[in-house]
């Protein structure tokens, strides 16, 4: 039996989905009658803490988020396998932000917004993007789709993640004790990484002064399309307003929806979107979890597990 | 003998550039002394209307400008072959400018930055690029290498050009009678046509009431990279007023420098570069010229010679 357990999200028209595509396999919900005893597996999107309750015969998570640092601090998660969601069409949204905004600071938006509001004619010409460094901080399946998509477009790449990867055409640095060298040549950092205590507010002052200040006129740009707790608010609104940081683009915030009160709102260098980089897609969900139910009821192997030491 | 006669550049570095390419070959200015028979070669960039006097020996124009259609309006145009300049770093800079900004709109920028000010938390998900065409009129060397750019990021590519092209991932449509079914599928339009009678004022009122309306929130966008005779400035104030455009990047005007007082200036979801989408590297030029100066006097054919008739 597999219980459906979504907040904030149409969980209706999910639990149709998913009978459409397991058949006889039994489909519920909490408001559903049924025995939680016979629950192999539950999908989850932001569960209550009384989610799992009941739930003796679990034998796996399905998690609808691609990040499941938010899951892993349930007060009451079972001890079973979590299959989070890697999902080819959030992999493509997630890149579509990601280019647009390297895009756009690369060729300086923010100076050329300013040059229009004053009717401005000014001819800078902005670097050939073989000149500007994008520096991608995180390289599982979001940092390398977003690798294969910026690379046709010529820019220079490196990336930063916990343990060393060797892609072709990418500069690779990992572990702490290379991160001042990946950030000495970066123009723009990209932010892909999984939220775990080591990565948590690792955009701060600190790393915003380590960055690449003389290719890219304005200053260096940040992108964090990860999480908000990968941020401090206070260090960007600083680092924008001194001129440490040429631009930042935030899809991700301390606290969502971000307050009104927040100073990031008014902030002309500072490109905010409402969480939206990217979604999970309900087909491609229904699909992917179908058939992992399917080939796991079947004897295989779970595939996509969490380790939960290393949080994702 | 080559001379150069270059406005609004540094034609001393130029001269100095090519100086150190040719050799022995020689290399006059005109302030410089030398007698204008032994002129074989003229390198322009905005030529004066006596730029041509007494160059009784000329044997071919050379032209930095990648667009020929200023020059052919020379009054004294001499009747020999013209090589325009086929720039591999141009092409790249030039797609960076058309990736920016088909990004950009893709990615609803106007409609968040709209948000941002409203300091309004407004969850819409942009679709994915595969759901989004981008239609590019003009299939010359700056077409095919947006195209090149463009396919890797998953977007639908439909090109609209004088004859008919074939082009791997591309929807091909040419000539007038197929220019309304091109326009009926396109979300972004995306102008790198070369200016002939043909073409001005192409992109107009008429134009833009053909583009697909219902896949891109706000409505369908206009990128033109490439002469300001394409456009029609006031249907583009009016088509961004009453929504018949959701927004417009613009790089080029019918009057450069855009005078001042000009609407466009103040348009919120009018995007102004001052023609800087690219251009040509001096490096890349001196090479790109000293080369076929070298190949020519040893007898071999000239490349990339315009055709007067077609005006490109």
């Amino acid at each position: 039996m597999l219980l459906l357990h979504l907040s904030d999200v149409d969980e209706a028209r999910w639990g149709e989905q998913f009978r459409a595509a397991l058949g006889p396999y039994p489909v519920v919900r909490r408001r559903d009658d049924f025995d939680p005893a016979d629950v192999r597996y539950i999908f989850v999107w932001k569960p209550q803490p009384d989610a799992f309750d009941g739930l003796s015969g679990l034998k796996t998570i399905l998690s609808l988020g691609a990040g499941v640092d938010a899951l892993l601090k349930h007060p009451a998660l079972p001890d079973v396998p979590i299959v989070r969601f890697v999902d080819q069409d959030l992999s493509q949204r997630m890149s579509d932000y990601v280019v647009a905004h390297v895009t756009m600071h690369h060729r300086l938006y923010t100076r050329f917004q300013a040059d229009q509001k004053a009717r401005r004619w000014n001819q800078i010409y902005p670097p050939a993007a073989s000149e500007t460094t994008v520096g991608i901080m995180g390289m599982g399946v979001l940092g390398q789709d977003a690798v294969r998509r910026l690379k046709p477009l010529g820019f220079a790449l490196r990336s930063w993640s916990r343990t060393a990867r060797t892609i072709e055409g990418v500069e690779g640095f990992a572990g702490a004790e290379y991160f001042d060298a990946f950030l000495a040549d970066t123009d723009i950092l990209v932010n892909l990484l999984p939220l775990t205590p080591e990565t948590a507010g690792i955009l701060n002052s600190d790393t915003f002064g380590k960055l690449r200040r003389d290719k890219l006129s304005g200053g260096p740009a940040i992108i964090n399309a990860a999480r908000g707790g990968h941020q401090r608010e206070a260090d960007i609104v600083k680092a924008l307003a001194d001129g440490t940081l040429g631009a930042a683009s935030l899809d991700v915030f301390e606290t969502e929806p971000l307050p009104a009160s927040s100073p990031l709102w008014a902030i002309e260098n500072c490109y905010i979107t409402p969480h939206i980089a990217a979604i999970s897609n309900e087909k491609s969900g229904v699909a992917y979890f179908s058939e992992i139910i399917r080939k796991h009821e079947t004897g295989e192997p779970l595939i996509n597990v969490v380790d939960r030491s290393l949080g994702y």
